[in-house]
C-alpha cells in the first residue's frame, strides 16, 4: 500500500470512532506505522474536518517530516510503541466512555462473557496514571501488553489504547474494549442491585475459547478483516 | 421462496442487528432452515461486507454444501436446533449488551412487564454455560426451549439465541428480549436505588397477556410480519 | 383538516416514535380524534410498513368504521378517554424504556427538575396495573389524568400513554415524558452511588415554573407546534 | 462575519445540538454577541423548524430590536452574561441528560478524567436553584464562572450554561460537559457496585494536563476549530 492509498485507509478508519461513538468532538485518534516512522491524526482537529491529506507523516522520534499541521499531541506515544513493539502496525486511542469509567477506578476489566475470552484471551488490564504529551504513556502502554493476550489496555483516569498487527485490527480492539466494558458494567450494576454474582468462566475455559477464536473462528484465507 | 430470494432475505435480515444494536463488528448471526439443511451467515465477516451470495449452505450436520467461505462458528449449534426442533424455521444470535448483562449473572430476566407476558409468556430462561463451537449450546437451547413458551434464551456468560417459525419471528424475538432485558435492567437499578421494589405481575395476568398476544393481537391474515 | 390530510399528519407522527427511541417493532401507537370517532394506527404493523392509508377509523366504541386492517388492540383505551374527557384530541401510547422502568416500580416519577414543573407541573403519576384489550386502562388513564396538569401517565408494569389537544402535542409530552424518566432515573443512581440527595422543588417554584411556561414561553401567535 | 453570515452560522451550531443529543424537542439555545446585543433562538421553535432567518436580535437588556418572533425564554440571562462578561461571545444553555442529573442532586462534577482537567481544568461547578425567566440564572452564571477556569456551569435542579469567546466555543464545551458528566456518572456507578473507588488526579497534574492543553494542543495557527 502506498502513502497515498494509507492516508485513505487512515482516514476512513477515523471515521468509524464518531459512528461507533467512541470519540467526542476532536478527542482520539489513529496510527498507522510507515518504513521509519508513522502517520497519524493531526491536534485538535473534528473527525468531519479530517481529509487523507491533512494526515501527518513523523518519525520514530515524533518529529514531523511530512505535513501542514501539527500531529496528535499523543504521537511521542505512538511512536515509542512502533520503536518497543516491532509487531505492532496500527495504534488507537480514545475515551471510549464505558472503558474509561473502568479506567476511572484504575481496575482492570474482568474477564466474564465468551467474548472477552475471544477477543482479549482474559481480563483488559488496566495502566497507571501517566501524564499526556510525552513517552510516558507509551512506557505504560509497552511495559504493561508486551507479551500480554490483550491487545487493548485502559490508564487511570485516562482512556483506552489498542494496538494491532494493523490499524484496522487496532480498530477492532478499540470497539471490543468499548462493548464488553459496557456489558461487564451493566453485568455488575445488575449483580449489586439484586444482590447476586457475576459468574467467572474459568481460567481454562478462557484458554480453549481464546484457542478457538485466533485459530479456528473467521476466514482463513482472510486474515485481514477488511475496512468495515 | 426459492434459494435466491432466501438468500436476499437472510441478508437484509443481517443487516437489522446493527441497525437495532444488536451486534458489534463481525459478532451474531442468523439461519434459515433449508430443505435438509440450513443456510448462515459466513463466520468473522463484517455486516458491511456481507451479500446475499456469501451465505452459506450447510446440512444438518453442520457440513458445508455451498458457499466459497467457513460458516459461522455457531453452525454446529444452529444445526443441532434445527435437528431437535422440527417447529423451528430460523435462529438468531446475538451478543445484545443488557440480554448479555443478565446472562453474566446467570439469572433468568423475571416478567415484570406486560410487554414480556405478551411476547415470552414468562420469564426469559437463561441456560447454563456451555464451549463454543460444538453442539453443547445447541443442547443448552433445546433443553430449555422445547415446549417453553419463550422464543428466547439467555446462555450464561455467553449472550441470546431466539428461534422462531421463520428467521423474521427470530428476529422479532432477538430485537424484544434486549428491549425488555433493558428495561426490566433499569427497574431494578431504580428499585434499588430508591428502596422501592419491582411490581410482579400474577401468573395468572401473565397468562391472559400472553393468550391474548397469540391469539388477538395484529392481523390475523398477515400471520408473517413482513421485513421491517 | 380533512381525512386525507388527518391520516398523512397521524402517519408522520407515529414515525417520529421510532426516531425519538420511544417504541420497538410493533409497539406504541397514536391516535386523533374524528368527528365522532378515532384515526389510529392498525394492530401489529411495523413502523416502516406504516402508511397514511393503512390507518385505521373506528367509532368511540372501537367499532372499525373504516379501514381493512384490525386497529390497535388499545383502541378501546383510546375511545374511553375520548368519550370521557372532550378536551383531548390526540393520544400516544408507548412502552419507552425508562417511562416503563418507573412504571415497573409502580412509582410516580418525582418532580425535581424545572423542566418537568415546565411541561408536567407536578410529578408525572402513576396509575395501577390494567388488563390490555378493553376499557380497564382507558378508566385508569380518565381516573387519574382528569383534572391532573400533568399530560402523561405511566400505568404500572406495563409503559406510557399522553394526552394533548391534538396528536402533535400527546407526541411531545410522550417525548418530554421519556426525556424527564431518564434524567431523574440518572439522578436517582447518582445520589444513590454518592451517598447525596436529590434536590427538591418547592411547590410554589414548580407552580411559578409551570405558569410561566403555560403562559409566556413559546411563540403566542402559534398556539400548535409544527411537526418536527 | 456580518449578520446575514452570523445568522447561518449560529443556525448550523444549534443543529449541533440534536445531533449531539444535548436536546429534546424545542429545549436548549445558542446565543451570540451582535455589537450592542445579541442574537438568539425564538421561543419554543423545534430545531427542525429553526431558520437563519428566524433567529431573533434583542439588545442587552433582552429587548427585541429585530425578529418576527419572541427570543427564547432565557434571553436575559444570555444578556445579563454578556454583560457582565465582556470576554464572552457566546453562550449554549441545554438540559443535557447526565450532566442534568447532576445538577439535580446540586453537586459539581469532580475532576477525575485527563480529559475533564483539559477542558475544564477542574471540577465542572454547580450553581444555586433560580427561577427561570429573569436575571437570577445569569447573576448566578457568572457569580460562579467569573475568574473560573471552567467555561461551563450546571444549575441545580434544571441544567447547563457554558460560554465562550465564540459560540462555536461555548458548544464545545457544552459537548464536552455532556461526554464527561456521563463518563464521571459511569464511574461512580461502578465504583458503587464494586466496592471500589473512583481514582482522583492531584490538584498538580490538573494544573499541567489544562495548561497543556490550553498552550500546548491543537494547531496554533488555527485558535477557533471550525464547525464540525
Amino acid at each position: 500500500m502506498n502513502h497515498t492509498e494509507l492516508r485513505a485507509e487512515l482516514h476512513a478508519l477515523h471515521l468509524e470512532l464518531p459512528r461507533n461513538g467512541l470519540v467526542t468532538w476532536t478527542s482520539g485518534n489513529i496510527s498507522a506505522r510507515l518504513d521509519g516512522g508513522l502517520l497519524i491524526k493531526p491536534s485538535g482537529v473534528t473527525f468531519a474536518e479530517l481529509t487523507p491529506e491533512s494526515m501527518v507523516v513523523t518519525d520514530l522520534n515524533a518529529q514531523v517530516i511530512e505535513g501542514d499541521l501539527s500531529p496528535s499531541s499523543d504521537t511521542a506515544t505512538h511512536a515509542y510503541v512502533y520503536r518497543q513493539m516491532p509487531e505492532v502496525g496500527g495504534i488507537v486511542h480514545t475515551h471510549s466512555p464505558y472503558a474509561t469509567a473502568w479506567a476511572a477506578t484504575g481496575q482492570e476489566i474482568p474477564c466474564v462473557l465468551t467474548a472477552m475470552a475471544d477477543e482479549f484471551g482474559g481480563p483488559v488490564p488496566c495502566g497507571g496514571f501517566a501524564p499526556i504529551g510525552g513517552e510516558e504513556i507509551g512506557a505504560e502502554v509497552v511495559r504493561v501488553l508486551k507479551g500480554h493476550r490483550s491487545p487493548a489496555i485502559i490508564l487511570q483516569s485516562h482512556g483506552v489504547f489498542t494496538i494491532g498487527k494493523t490499524p484496522l485490527a487496532a480498530l477492532k480492539a478499540a470497539v471490543m474494549v468499548e462493548d464488553v466494558a459496557r456489558t461487564v458494567f451493566l453485568a455488575y450494576q445488575l449483580a449489586a442491585a439484586r444482590g447476586v454474582e457475576v459468574q467467572t468462566i474459568s481460567p481454562a475455559d478462557i484458554d480453549r475459547l481464546h484457542h478457538r477464536y485466533t485459530h479456528v473462528y473467521g476466514q482463513q484465507q482472510h486474515q485481514e478483516t477488511p475496512c468495515p
